[in-house]
């Protein structure tokens, strides 16, 4: 109920206010002891809660995993181990697990994969992190073009995959070192950039930082950063690109 | 002339080698001895070239802007000076300056604003940053709703706005000192957010890095960050998304 | 209204669903185009809203004080200027302004200062940042002892004062260089220590960043941090604390 | 005895000038070859010493809590791992361990908790950081309320809990990743909140510092930092001011 | 083929647009699905292209290993671990492994090392890192002076062996700790100085920082650095630097 | 003399220990009471000394200007202001003042500019760094192709001119911001980048910081990195290399 | 008096609890309402309190430097102003002030400078803080060994005044850019060697930070670190290693 | 032999012209293929060298402490691991091992301890390192007396054993967390303080950054730094002091 029905009803007598204000605070979520499942996130956001397995204690993995089941009928999994892949399999044996990108799903059968979204790489140590960007832009609908291996150190492999960046409606551009990679994205094309830092690299690197810092000072426009290797966090916002440009 | 036209043309034999080697090369730049004006930007991007004036010579400043002016009938320039608006206006009567958001521009009449954007500040600090974003976006044709001063001391100003926010294609959020106000956005709206961090504040804010710091770890989902103080970025990237949504 | 209160009237008939909605959304707040003054929040707090002067437009700056003064028949301004002063004058004969402190401010005649609150510093140099904590918290109604220049370079002049420190409901320990004046009193006192860094000092102090990580890894118990040079922020944290023994 | 009891004695002749320097400079702890139990300490700051059992040597462990637990008849240790606990319980068979919290503890039977502070963490990851501070609080005798999961990416869950928070003498906000937590608090509670950033997060998190440099640049009032994951302090600090509050 | 030889086909009639495009746009690489070898970077750039092992995944190590030596006749892999020298030795039972340098290459016999550089360490620990870039050197054709530990602590050790280090064509100064190495070269002889920053060292070194920091503020001319433990980017570099001495 | 031929002096009575000792010490500067001016640089490195003006006192600047233009007959002086000039000028009234590479300089006329080096920018902003290089190099006696403003937002302005670029014997890549010319630069060329980080840009540029990150971590190879805005040193190494190129 | 004297005289009766109690306080210091001057200084440390000028307000300054002229006779102010020096000038015709190393002093006549020290620089923009050290020390009744511009991008002026330095009790290194000359120090002589950073420098210097990072993480041994461009710092701990080696 | 020594030789025709160019330059240590030992150390210095075991490989340790062994009939090691120890000890039987400070040592029997030093720590935790101090300064001849756990949190602790710290001709003062200890310290004694931050700490300690900030920061005089955890920098230098103390 939003806002507007609470309060007519209210009005009508058939919510008393007490109620009323307890369904305005409480409205949902469910209530887990340790844990509020975000369960109206759907209809506020259009996407599912998602879980972030990372240091996730075993039991309340496993009664997150049943809940979100049983809410959406599908379940994606972030940052999982494989011992959790393990844990989970024993209650759902149909469960899914990539050890590249970590991501852990039971997913609708027969899902469409709408639009286009370009993931791109810059290197192949990058690669776990755009499979966790493209399997979650996957995930929630949209198709995804994957190139591969085409940084700033041999441009010509990049130009001869641009038309297929181009045609994009977003770009997720993930690299680690330096990141020049979305700088030269940035130059290319005519539709969002959504760069992704990396760890990879060592010594100066900073664990991303510097990726980071080039990303984000980068003299190309229509460029946005997220998290160091936040993969998720790309095929999530590219996906919300991707979404208005199919008119939803 | 696309790669594919030239190559033909070389193949009936109306192109030579050498003159399409040269196209292929430098087709899409203006050669200005000190600078190179990218007037291909548009058909490759969607987007004129923008003139960033901090720190450009007079002598620089004013032939870049002539010249883009003579190619696109107008010009956008961003952090300017006074001075430099002075300066520009001598030779272009009709140019506008904004001390607020430091742009100086020169725009065609009835330009139209189309699809919603919504413009978002912490605090009232925060509105120069915001306003060269607001100011970027509308000249690219994108309708905006500014709503200032709704950072998260005060959340009950931000909810009172909530449904405005809630409608737009895309949220630009601007703050400095801790930067929350994306986080919050992030939670409450579908689209993409994107996250504008300021230098507004002091002591441990290091000139925006808390802020930064801060967007890029948001909790919440559909954020991505640009540079400390680059409304203009953040105005384009948000009109690129517009478009999308337009179907265009 | 508290929300109760308004879904009764919803209940009775006495106001509309449309009406409430407006009012549980805006309750609280001035929209004044570029600002919204958050009137509400001595209800919600217990401190009627302050003005941070530091670079207010002064058009702005004049508008939210004349209304704060209306609505509280007083108002604090932090952090301004001599020429902020001198504009406020022109309009508020009655204003004070402290240039060591930097606070602009109308007071209520006959104002209490109860409980008591000690405002130590570790320099003389420390002593502007220390006076906006003592000033802040006398306007908000805290009896305020200053003990100035007890810095751990000699420690004998900290221990002559030390029973009127020991004595205080809340301790703020102002200092920057190296900061070590919040850890020496969070081994001498019962009651809470806040610690205030500030940038005083050079070379590897990094404009207060040194006085900061000395107090937030302090090893002795009982202490908070605040910004760096936050005088405001310490004398309000102060006040709720001395509020709270007061029985407030 | 006081500096002045100790002086009288002098003068009364009951005591000698070499006695008296002793007790000047020597009361109040238990010299132990490698420490010095500061056994004065809950005369002088009303809380008894704690072990910070991290790193420490089993032999030293062992016997500090054994001296401990003489002095005081109970014992808390932060902090401590599984085989430090294994170690304690050989001697002290009644003593508990929370691997959660990592607090290794022997408390008095039939404590009385007083007063009531809310620990309230912004997700389920934070919770290990909020268990420190509650047990801790508790363990000083004060009354906390845990309200887990309430961070701003889902601000409803928050709202729906506001009226205990609000409730509260002192609001111990507990967030990793962005730390948004503090600053929303601080807009909607009238009493202190100590921040405790947390080293939940990865990328540009920086192992707590993102949340860190967030919580020491709130915009919002009555906020102060304790060190990253630091529950203990927090814990401590609140009881401090619990204490005021009840009058003690 | 170059541009001017494709176009010049397709002119001629020997090569249709389309298939010109094609070459013009993929020229010079192999495509591997995951990764895109750069096949034609020999050419470019007269070093053919190498494999950093660190983190490849097992299948895709020995995949690319193969398909180099194919094209090679040698192979030259950095940071391979044990493990790894062991799973490629299974198919290349020549294949050659330096545990010091974690260089793991199939060589050409009878290499010609010619020119001279000089590989010059501060300390015995920054061995390793001196040998990746020596190893590197050699790989690719060039004679190297080994001038190990003669940091300076002990100047009179580096003075004995002046002579040699100043008859070299370039000069490669690794060092960790403080790198004071780097500037004393760079006043002592009239060649290129490439600086290594080693990690070795410990506390405020932050696993090479300060010495990357040191040489890149080096008050002595003609030294550029490279990252920290960046042994094969500065045996490359030197490599070019004595090839142009060489006339090549 | 070198130490052999001193040493042999002494052998045959022509020198004594002490005088002989002197030289071994003193040899190749001359004191200036502040200063030692190292005179035997240019027969040690190839390079004659050169003045740091920056900051330097008046009385001083002058007398070293003197001297070296006495033991030359040509100086170099960088980071001059404009009164420094008018300083010098007084006195030697043919002296050279460039504003924007801030060079102040007296040449010898009919000097020979051998060899090629290319000074490239990104943007037109960081072109005063690159004069401040190509102008040393050029006094040092190499010949400059400048290639400016070719960043990567429009890689088509950096294709065009590829060919000059590729046949110099050393490049220097100069950029600000997000600093990735460098890493472009080193995959399309087969001789020694040299990248110069600017402090142009802002925010999260840290004042170069950003650049000179990306330069070390660049993941193509052949670069090696000087000093934020360090023109100086990168034209001093590339005029190194540029003189192993033509045999010197 | 020592503890033990102002204890017999309670005992003796000589002297009353209370007022021993308020010497054991108070002993030492003169309390100027703003400050608190600690005259028992020298008695305690063996030096008179110095004034650190900066940003001292005139007022508290002729205060305070009044004050101490009264106590001791002479007084020695670091980081003094011209304005400063106007200021005091006008009470105290006889005062002194250095524009170079900014002391401001009133020095007793036919002072004895004992021992030896070195106070040493790598360049000439280092001497104002090596002034401040070498002076420091002076007034402190040091003998100094002023050696200027012996950094080691010139080793051979360093070396040809090693004997002096050699003969020193201690040695004053003071270095900006890189700093390396505390480390060639560090190997080169028996005494202790303090280590200067100064801010001198640009770039990724950052003010300082490099040089700091060198001196600390020094493989020579024997060095010690104080604060950057701390030449006061430097001049007094001097002072006590060459007090400790004179018998004092 | 002397500079002036080899000079006299080679004119009384003693010395050949080459062999004393080789004295010149190799005098004063052991090729060792991969190290060069510095055995003329002890002569230009006053103490033998000394061997760093961190991650030196079995083969160079043993070497190296055989040949030291050899030099000098005792050796000093720090950072030693376990099966270092144990590696040692299969060839030197007699070799001492402390597990706490790391030192693995043969030293001479009947070694006199001279002067007076004082090492004093923070907290137990602090141990480790105040051991690795205490131990190098007794190898080289100092009398060290141990003042352990008397950090700031309770000040009566170090009060108690101050005329113990007074009387020492050098202090160090070993912490961590906040490192406020050194302050303290030099505020009550007048020797030179000696400051060594530790990593003992967690969350915004930065690993020992927040201890070193402090201590290079410190308000108070006589104080100066080395690395982190670098207990044997601060022996060393404590004993150089010393030695000067006792007119050596």
């Amino acid at each position: 109920m939003t806002l507007k029905e609470i309060l007519t009803q209210v009005q009508q007598g058939t919510l008393s206010p007490d109620a009323a204000g307890t369904m305005i605070r409480q409205d949902g979520y469910k209530e887990m002891d340790y844990a509020k499942l975000d369960t109206g996130r759907k209809a506020r956001t259009g996407f599912a809660e998602v879980i972030y397995c990372s240091n996730k204690a075993d039991e309340h993995l496993l009664k997150i995993f049943e809940r979100l089941y049983h809410e959406e009928g599908e379940v994606l999994g972030t940052r999982a181990s494989q011992s959790q892949y393990e844990l989970v399999r024993e209650k759902f044996p149909q469960v899914q697990y990539d050890p590249l990108s970590r991501i852990l799903k039971i997913e609708k059968l027969d899902k469409v994969h709408e639009g286009k979204i370009a993931v791109c790489t810059a290197g192949t140590a990058d690669i776990p992190v755009a499979e966790e960007a493209a399997q979650t832009a996957e995930y929630f609908g949209t198709h995804v073009e994957r190139i591969y291996d085409v940084g700033v150190s041999g441009m010509h492999r990049l130009f001869s995959r641009l038309e297929v960046i181009q045609e994009a409606n977003c770009v997720v551009a993930v690299a680690g070192m330096e990141g020049a990679l979305a700088s030269v994205m940035g130059g290319l094309v005519s539709r969002p950039v959504i760069a992704v830092p990396t760890s990879v690299g060592y010594g100066a690197n900073f664990h991303g930082l510097s990726a980071l810092l080039t990303m984000i000072n980068s003299c190309a426009n229509g460029i946005a950063t997220v998290n160091i290797d936040n993969g998720y966090g790309a095929g999530y916002l590219a996906t919300q690109i991707n979404r208005l440009a199919l008119g939803k």
